[in-house]
């Protein structure tokens, strides 16, 4: 089935099911109606509220997140859950663990669930997360929970899209808070401490309060633990109130209106490199001119810098 | 002191350590001579061989790449360490570990260790390690040792720059292996059973085994598991004739030369973009177009798209 693109985007914003995840297949496919959708959808975004979810594996974020989102179902709030795995580049992992997430919200129109993993070398996820983020907004998910593992840049780059940073610990992982990289620390405006039945857990707070104590408040927030045990519902309903909290201090600040401008310098920046590389590479031929110039260079013919050149003189794209 | 790049280039090859540092220094900043002295210096690389070392925060790998280091060192060869943490992109933090690390090498002149953290967000940390390497390579370091923490997409970017991948664990880590993501499953060519002494190690390699058991072998390589002590320095003589078996076999097979094309295509890649972004917006008052382009995209007067392509045209570059 065609559909019309303003029709498929009157759909979205309706919040139909299969219009969304047909929408998000393109965004993953880099299908030319992608853009022409997110473009006319566009001012219909900007009233969602993004909370980032990470930390590392086994930490129990997505229980962390299921139970969030229920929180803000049961205040008839529409919710939108992204659950990236920048991990899993290769398998098909995390498509199964979401049709066992859906399956738990499957009679909830209010709920929207989806997973994502990284697709080819010039994808990029954390702009396809974003774009993602967009649609949902625009969907009218007044509350879009995105979920990612970890610790690295790619993890880094897409809590930032996000109004809210929770990072996630449990007591127990590694010898030492230290272990704890300073970019986790630096992103996270609200630290939940999981699993805070087990033993240890009085001991990891301690540690992440003083080491909390040093990072200075970012606009007046200094960051909170909140301690949870997602498993059993406990300590989701302070969490809720530490985030609305957070969005209160914020939006009054000033500081989440410098943080979307921050956010749309890094998004055009990524949308111009795309754009650039598809007009050098994406003619014919330019992938096997490509492999052309590796080849010389790997043997050492040529070196990396002068193949560049070469390839921008040949496009005839640079003036 | 201003050296004149051919001066510069030659200190290098004879491994002049404050040559060698002011080199990555200038990549670390992007400054224009460090493509000029790496464009004279490629002919004298391809000689080394990378060992690329990541595994979660906690599992003992700065120690173990002591120790290989020192494994190697004992053997006569030249080794350089290239310490990555995308982790850090806001701190010193990773500049101090360096320092504490290079005393206990200080009298060592075969060997040259480094940390690199994220700068900018036009940097791009993959590429500089990339370049980094190739200059410890030119340098006449003959195993350069590339650990990164992690799980990420920006963690694989850099592993993948390695020849050998090992992918270091700990017992107690997490609940379960379930938790180790299927991305360092399939990047891994030698698995570490690091701090092996600890309890739950047994049922750690078994469940290891399990999993490779479905691995697919790469080029006839089947993923090894080796169990360490690295701050006792046991088990690093296996890992060191593991890796070199490896290495043997990978050589053999032809599958060195393949990934080696691979990695040219995605670095030609990557100078391409930041080639092609430098004229779009490397030109007087480009950054203050972005942020206005930014402002008029985040107050929703503007679609992200139409603000690209407005300037593309008005850069004329793409013609």
């Amino acid at each position: 089935m065609t559909l019309p693109v303003e029709t498929w985007a009157d759909l979205v914003r309706a919040g139909d099911v299969r219009a969304i995840s047909r929408a998000i297949t393109a965004i993953e496919n880099h299908q030319a109606a992608a853009e022409e959708l997110l473009r006319r959808l566009f001012r219909s975004t900007g009233r969602a509220y993004l909370t980032g979810v990470t930390g590392a594996p086994g930490t129990g974020k997505s229980t962390l997140v299921d139970r969030l989102a229920a929180y803000y179902r049961k205040d008839q709030q529409q919710v939108g859950v992204i659950a990236v795995d920048p991990t899993s580049p290769y398998t098909g992992g995390a498509i199964l663990g979401d049709r066992i997430r859906m399956q738990s919200h499957a009679s909830d129109k209010g709920m929207y669930i989806r997973s994502m993993a990284t697709r080819g070398f010039m994808g990029g996820l954390a702009r396809a997360t974003a774009e993602v983020a967009l649609l949902l907004d625009a969907a009218g998910k007044e509350e879009v929970l995105i979920e990612t593992v970890g610790v690295g840049q790619d993890e880094i780059d897409i809590v930032r899209l996000a109004d809210c940073v929770l990072v996630v610990l449990v007591p127990g992982m590694g010898d030492d808070i230290q272990n704890m990289k300073a970019g986790l620390m630096e992103i996270g405006d609200i630290f939940v401490l999981n699993k805070a039945d087990r033993e240890g857990a009085d001991r990891l707070e301690q540690q992440l309060m003083a080491m909390l104590a040093l990072v200075m408040p970012r606009d007046g927030w200094h960051p909170q633990v909140v301690r949870t045990v997602a498993s059993e519902s406990k300590g989701i309903e302070v969490l809720g109130e530490t985030i609305l909290k957070f969005r209160k201090h914020f939006e009054a600040s000033g500081e989440r209106e410098r943080k979307h401008l921050e956010h749309w310098k890094r998004r055009l920046l990524g949308l111009l490199e795309s754009r650039l590389v598809e007009r050098v590479l994406g003619g014919a031929g330019g992938e096997a001119r490509l492999a052309e110039m590796a080849k010389d260079v790997a043997e050492r013919r040529k070196d990396p810098f002068t193949a560049v050149n070469e390839l921008l003189r040949e496009s005839g794209v640079v003036a």
